[in-house]
């Protein structure tokens, strides 16, 4: 990678970690993590998650007795206040996230675009 | 997302496409498009992955033969000097954008690694 790009991917990183976005999710993970309850519950469900999402890697059927656990699941975390604060930020970083990273692909795309044309 | 962030992801996408890497991608494109030859194997092996690709997103198997299949498009297209050159280039061009992409998640990555200790 040339010096130019790594320093910009630097300063990117470093605007992204002073972010309000970023500093907000930090502190609802605190939040979260200094509350039992939502702890476990955060942790169950992330666990869950895991595990649907290797069984969907590995090409395994995951049975509807699986997938409403996993919605049971959602809808309990969503229903304690600091794991739906936690889900509601992490949805917004994900959204600035995909933002910067579609931003920074635009020239790859339009290439690949313009090769397929 | 703040004008800072989008300002460091515009300056981004104007130094990847002025990189070299991605100068020499588009040129190694260019070159294959002017090649019949090429050009069709190239269109040939990309439409071939992108079945496969497909097929893994579905859960669909993928028959012994369509691996050899796709092996065989692969070893023609190694063999063809324009591809062979394009699929380098690409590869050092991805790699590129990983560490990119590496960088600028590092805060998060660390926020998560942070909160399953
Ligand atoms: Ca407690
Ligand atoms: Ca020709």
């Amino acid at each position: 990678m040339s010096t130019q790009l790594y320093n910009l991917a630097q300063q990117l990183q470093q605007a992204i970690r002073s972010s309000n976005d970023f500093q907000q999710l930090k502190h609802a993970y605190e939040e979260v993590r200094r509350d039992e309850t939502a702890y476990r519950m955060f942790t169950y469900f992330r666990d869950l998650q895991m595990q649907l999402h290797q069984k969907q890697l590995m090409g395994t059927s995951i049975s509807p007795e699986e997938v409403e656990q996993a919605q049971n699941a959602m809808t309990q975390a969503q229903r304690n206040e600091k794991l739906a604060n936690l889900m509601e930020i992490e949805q917004r970083m994900s959204m600035v996230m995909a933002d910067i990273q579609q931003i920074a692909m635009k020239p790859l795309e339009e290439l690949y675009r313009s090769f397929a044309e």
